[in-house]
């Protein structure tokens, strides 16, 4: 069946075969879905997928699961085991079949400690690595219909952006929690299907905790207010930050740490293109921070690769040596934290070109409401 | 400190002692949380919570989680990493200093193959289990709070149960994923936060298969349909099952079929009582469901405990011999799927009390609209 996850399987095998590995195990996570076409959440069910170097791949499922894989996958070969059976011994005949008892398997990076002390248990003198040595080379470089898929998903959250910042005065006095559905909203209205991660609404001292998700504390005027947000549109998700101040004049210094992340931001992009390390690319933003003094209030890395999840690969951080290429898409995303006061962070999505790349989000970066 | 979380932790390092391993470790998981207080998800970055079985657990975490971490947490040893260094160095120190390196290791259940597989490379003369060993049996036996959160969770799954169902002829023409927005909007309007899981509606055959979700089938006069779903309220989930039809005449059988399950369900809950064995109750609930004629229609597990996860022990199968105590909180769902054609399942959330048990969930159980 020549679809896109069976192509995906192939090339799979040709890399586990040029890296002498025997098989991937997979489990419910973006790895089985881009090579399968089924789509899970992870649970306690032994659910797996086998893909051998050379021959068709094994499901092994709870026979809850027989009829729905069979339909929305490609894979013909599904296996069914039934609770209060063993699903082990499913296992146990693949392993003699594709001849992996003494063999090098790459196991699902997101696998449960669950099931790969099983598999360790079960193939007791095979050596195991992760899936991410075969497939994240292969998901990094984006398909055009999956690069048409982020853009809808930067044009949702472009949207949002703007919408929300329109708030101006309105947002005074709205908790964080509360802004933060309000986005979530605005996201839906633009064609998003559900918030690709935990929206971030941090407000005044909360905007100096990257992670801080959202909470009570009101936005007040002259609050700067750190909106890291995104919604999937189909299965690839939108990640844009905008720091805003809504109303109110912003705290002493702040115009000038947005200035410095605006300007880190933009060098990082100009940074990006094939051939260029992922490590330059946050050295590119990370110097700029420098020059304004902020280098060590910028506490994370510059980067991270969008697709199926919404942290992948490539990482951009200093010590990645990995070459761009066409068609990778990440984040360039600097901030400056000072904890107690504030934290700006901006962000946006490229895609790399042949000659340099393409941002996949384009709403105003000012931190003035409009 | 002695909050619950610190409690929680005393016990688990009692534990540790009384079967000879030598630490916990954990990652952003429920058990993490119910250690710790602090709650996150899983991600690509190293944040690990090591509990010792003597002496002060130890975070090691990215240091833009750091401030959070102290502020949520009750743990006070709280080491970070940035962006570009090696977290293992962190790890490496942990280890010496708990004198980890030939020790009985229990890793979280859910941790990713990214970091177990770290793990075993940063020590590689221990040994390695799962902390379940340790934390499941102190998490199935839920105290009054857990107990009122979970109660409170059941109300909301009622209120929204009896709405829905009060459709009647609304329904027909709806899509099931149009349904399942419904059941999400009244479970909101009844206190709930969110989804606990993937809301299930399972229209016509579509409810053959337990694990559908929801997709553009209409619901028609006389299709039976599984409605599964509950709501976050606070920390602990509902889960509850009804099998509807809205309007029209049933199929040829379908009356049976809802009158063996409901049967089966009854069974099944006046099984439960402390002493009696996991694997009773599913017999009890299957022997009626046989009895009909339906045995091999009745293709998954009696039932699974609901607490922090909406799946956890102890779990309601053949072959699990675990003595019910209580305290204890689980599901107990016959159903009976015909493919092609129908399926019913019904489902309600129990508790273990000192003589019996008492159920979380109390609306209709007809298979007729209100």
């Amino acid at each position: 069946m020549p679809d896109v996850f069976a192509e995906r399987t192939q090339r799979s095998q040709q890399r586990l075969q040029a890296t002498e590995a025997d098989a991937l195990v997979l489990f419910p996570s973006t790895n089985l879905f881009y090579v399968s076409g089924f789509e899970e959440h992870p649970a306690e069910r032994h659910l797996l997928l086998f893909v051998p170097s050379q021959g068709d791949p094994v499901f092994v499922v709870p026979d809850m699961y027989g009829e729905q894989i069979t339909e929305e996958s490609w894979v013909p070969d599904v296996r069914t085991w039934s609770d209060g059976d063993d699903p082990l011994s499913l296992v146990n005949d693949v392993a003699d079949e594709f001849d992996l008892r003494g063999g090098r398997i790459l196991v699902d990076d997101t696998m449960w400690a669950l099931f790969t002390q099983d598999l360790r248990r079960a193939l007791p003198d095979a050596t195991f690595g992760l899936a991410s040595e075969v497939l994240e080379p292969l998901r990094m470089r984006k398909d055009g219909t999956e690069i048409e898929a982020l853009r809808r998903a930067g044009e949702a959250a472009d949207r949002a952006s703007v919408e929300v910042r329109e708030l101006g005065e309105e947002a005074i006095g709205m908790t964080e929690t509360e802004l933060a559905a309000e986005i979530e909203s605005r996201l839906a209205d633009a064609g998003g299907d559900e918030p690709a991660f935990g929206t971030i609404v941090g407000s005044g001292p909360n905007g100096a905790k990257p992670h801080h998700g959202h909470g009570d504390r009101k936005v007040g005027y002259g609050d700067p207010v750190v909106l890291d947000f995104g919604a999937y549109v189909g299965d690839y998700p939108g990640d844009q930050t905008r720091t805003v101040v809504f109303a109110g004049d912003p705290p002493d210094g702040y115009e000038q740490v947005h200035q410095a992340v605006l300007e880190a931001e933009r060098a990082g992009v100009e940074a990006v293109q094939p051939g260029a390390t992922a490590e330059s690319v946050d050295r590119a933003a990370r110097e700029v921070i420098e020059s304004y003094g902020y280098g060590e209030e910028f506490i994370h890395r510059t980067g991270h690769g969008v697709g199926l999840d919404v942290h992948e690969g490539p990482y951009i951080v200093e010590g990645n040596e990995l070459e761009l290429e066409p068609g990778m898409v990440f984040s360039v995303e600097p901030g400056i934290y000072l904890p107690g006061e504030f934290g700006v962070r901006i962000e946006d999505l490229v895609v790399v070109t042949e000659d340099g790349c393409e941002r996949l989000n384009d709403s105003p970066r000012t931190w003035q409401s409009l």
